[in-house]
This record gives C-alpha cells, sequence and structure tokens, in this order.
C-alpha cells in the first residue's frame, strides 16, 4: 500500500471483476465509523463504479443512495447497471452486496443514479452563499485522539452550529455552517462531493443537544456542475450548510447545500436519518 | 367503469401477475400529461405496489423515483423487491417496464423506497408551517377547459407564485405555496401524499417567467407521519410550498413541503428537473 496514493483514492478503488458492471472493492478502514465505513465513502465508490463503467454517458446529475444495512470489513461488490440509456441522459441501478454470516452475499446498500451530458444554457440561483468568515479566518475543529477514523480524514472549520459540547438538552435551531475539505487536501472531484454531502453529524444531536444513536437511511445528492468547474474548485475548502426539517418518530430529513469557496452551488443534497429516543 | 371509484384509485389500480412482486397497472388518462402520465400518479402506483406486496413491513418513510423514460398509454408492469428486510425498516428496489416499438419490455422507471414501522419518540420541526390565509379564503384557481388532463384531477388555490399569466422573461424567485387536494376530495393517504408532492409545475417557468420544455428527472419524497396522521387530514387541502435552489445547465433542482391544514408536517420533497434552452 504505497503512502502516495490519497487515503480517498485508495478507499473508492474497485478492480473489475470480469462480469460486466460488476465491480469489488474493500470497506475502508480509513473511513471507519462506528459499526461500518463511513455512508459517503459507499457513496463515492458508487459514484466511482458509474464513472468507471466503459458505457457510462457524461457525468453524475444525481444519486440516491440507500444503506439497507451496516457494512462490515472486508470485501464488497458493487453491480453498477446503466438500466436505461436516452440520447443526453443515463438511468442507472446499482447494489453493494456483501457475504453474510453464512457466507451468502447480502444487500447491503441500494441505489439509483442520473448521469448526463450536460449543455450551457440559461442559468441562475435561488440559494446563493451565505455572508460568512472566510475559512481562513475561522478555527479548524481540534482533531481528537479517541474520534472515529473519517472524522480524520476531514478538515473542518465550523462557522455556526458545531455539536455542543455537553448534552444539555436544550433544543436549538438544527442549521451548521462549515468550511470542509479533504484532509490532506485533494482536488475536488464527483466522487469526493458525493462523500462530503454526507460530512454533517445527525442534526438530532445539535437540534436537541442529545447524543441518541443514529444513522443515515438514504441520502441524494443532487450535483449542479460540470467536471471543469469541480476542477475549479481545486483543494480550497467547500461551504457546507445543513438544517434539519421535521424530526418525528425516529426519523428525521436534512437538507443540505454546498457551496465552492468563489460562491458557486456545487450539489445539494437531502438525507432521512433514522433516529433512537 | 365505475364512476362511483375515485380517478386516483383506478389511475393506481394494480393487479398481481402471479410472479411474486409483480402487478400489472393502465396508464392513467385521467391523470395524462403532455406526452405520459403526470409523474405523481407514477410514484403514487410504486407506493400501491408495496402496499399491496405480502411482505411490506409498516409504512413508507422515503421514496425515490427516476423517470428513465416518458411512459406511454396502455399497459405497464411493476415489480417490487424488498431487497432487505430489517428488524424494523425494509428496502426496496421498484423498477417500471413497458412494451416498446419492438414489443420487447424497456425499463421507463426506476425506484428505491424504504418502509419502516415506526414508534413514538421526541418530535420536533425546523419548518414550521408558514402563515398564510386559510384555504377557503384564497381563490380557486379556475378550471381551463385546454389544461392537460391531470391539472383537472386537483383543486389548487394559490397564495404565492402562481404561473405568470405571460412569458415576459423578469427573473423572479421561485418559491410557490398552495392549497391542494384531489378533486373531486378524496381522504389523503401515502399514495395521494406521493403525487400531490409532484404537483408544483417547473420552478425555471416561475423563476424566468418562460415556459421552456421541462421535466422531472428524478424525485423524492420523505414521509413524516404514520397512517393515523394522515387519516386524520382527511380530506381537508394541503399547504404545498416548493421553491428552487440551482438552475444549471439544464438542470436544476427544488425543495418542497407539505403541511396538513393543521400545520402538520406531512411530507418534504425534492426533485431535480431537466429544462431546455
Amino acid at each position: 500500500m504505497s503512502t502516495d496514493i490519497h487515503p480517498f483514492d485508495r478507499a473508492i478503488a474497485l478492480v473489475a471483476t470480469g462480469v460486466p458492471g460488476r465491480y469489488q472493492g474493500q470497506a475502508s478502514r480509513d473511513y471507519w465509523n462506528m459499526v461500518g465505513p463511513y455512508g459517503g465513502i459507499t457513496a463515492a465508490a458508487l459514484v466511482q463504479a458509474m464513472q468507471q463503467h466503459p458505457q457510462c454517458l457524461g457525468d453524475p446529475v444525481s444519486i440516491t443512495v440507500n444503506y439497507a444495512a451496516a457494512m462490515g470489513a472486508g470485501a464488497f461488490e458493487i453491480d453498477a447497471d446503466p438500466v436505461r440509456t436516452n440520447r443526453s441522459t443515463q438511468h442507472w441501478l446499482l447494489t453493494v452486496r456483501q457475504a453474510g454470516e453464512d457466507g451468502s452475499l447480502q444487500v447491503v446498500t441500494t441505489a439509483t443514479a442520473v448521469t448526463a451530458v450536460r449543455r450551457q444554457t440559461w442559468s441562475a440561483t435561488d440559494a446563493p452563499m451565505p455572508e460568512v468568515l472566510p475559512a481562513a479566518e475561522v478555527q479548524r475543529a481540534p482533531a481528537l485522539v479517541d474520534a472515529v477514523q473519517w472524522l480524520k480524514r476531514y478538515e473542518m472549520r465550523f462557522v455556526d452550529g458545531i455539536l455542543p459540547a455537553h448534552s444539555d438538552g436544550a433544543e436549538r435551531d438544527s442549521c451548521t455552517r462549515l468550511w470542509v475539505r479533504d484532509n490532506p487536501p485533494r482536488p475536488l472531484d464527483f466522487a469526493s462531493l458525493a462523500a462530503v454531502a454526507d460530512v454533517f453529524y445527525p442534526r438530532v444531536w445539535l437540534r436537541r443537544a442529545a447524543r441518541v444513536p443514529a444513522g443515515t437511511v438514504s441520502i441524494t445528492v443532487y450535483f449542479h456542475t460540470g467536471r471543469d468547474e469541480l476542477a475549479a474548485a481545486g483543494e480550497a475548502p467547500l461551504l457546507a450548510q445543513a438544517r434539519g426539517q421535521e424530526f418525528r418518530n425516529g426519523f428525521f430529513d436534512q437538507t443540505a447545500q454546498l457551496w465552492s469557496d468563489s460562491g458557486l452551488m456545487l450539489a445539494t443534497s437531502h438525507q432521512i436519518v433514522y433516529y433512537k429516543e
């Protein structure tokens, strides 16, 4: 394992199996969360599978990833199937399987996605980047020795809504804004943008100031730029914003936006998250 | 065809084929849009397929529907596959196929969904219903003789952001708020809530005041209530709100909220929409 390869690229590396559309990867220890890899890294591996597929048309426009079960350590298999190819758009079904306790392959993640060849058109935004301090003027969140692995893979500078240090149970607004980039820095691409869209700690921890068990059930990412605009964003931090909408009977949703440091909307994202009592 | 059956129920009626999880439906003329059925009615049929499946666990929590190709008139087939069933959640893959010009079955729609058995927990909202005039005090949008069929299936009362009567090209905020319910009224359930989440005309028509060709590529609906709370919403109008976020190079996204008339958040929804020019 060369140390020249960025941990992110190691984590999403896929090997073609010989079966069309089937790729093998390894659950990343570098992005380990509590009971499995960080959800964002699985989303990134699915983007990678599409982009590696010889029939892939255009760039990602949309992906929805459903975490059906915790992924365990070791190998996993992705099936990436371009089920419908139109003139300028392509629709994908993706499934991640892993060997269960009895050795049989079981579905741990499902996804659908759309890729497209985009053309320049009239464009506008209705969600301009909020005015916040530039990244360089915001203190970097300290690296915590006992943190889960994936947290160490991101450089985070919280502008608003940092995780309350104490679970005081005081209810508050669930909005978080942070500057964030890969650690160490890495040029932005579709896979890393998909990964960072899941970077927010559970909104219920902020809203309720109580760290109850919680986990993403389904995340959707809409990509708003082409690969050239992503490349132009380079290694600069992104401004990432998330807010919960409704917390009810075991599930809450959040809506999120990701802007380049020059104020370009790169992606919007939504997720629904399980939480316990 | 009995006139006692509500057009919505006729539109989402599915017949089991004998193959497990496979159902046959008919593209609805009552909900016809320009070149195929209204996207919301397809989402509703997919919800119906899950709920009709003998292995369905709990109620819908999330569904993502991808419109891979325009559905034509006539029969279609839904495959509803509960690919992973956990203790209290279940993950679904759904595919809609229809005979193409050469008679072979082709994928026209894909979807993933999550159903769950929900339990009462701490709950809260971060998206309270905006203060607007009650439905009874808002003028009902006139029925247009030349409107597409599906528009006649909804009673709409626009509070804000009605479709500009003239394409004046003046750019404006893309927010629309309307009171909406089935026409004729029908008690709310998961299928009809999924359908109404797609009720908004394309945000680009409002933002840009130009009716360019546009069509939903992918929609996600998060359901925030159980069946009892939906039943309590009854036939009363819902307050539906949608706003575009980013319009760029052929695609825009929108974020939407749906509240009961008593102010309960019933669903949040997002979609990414293709637009031309």
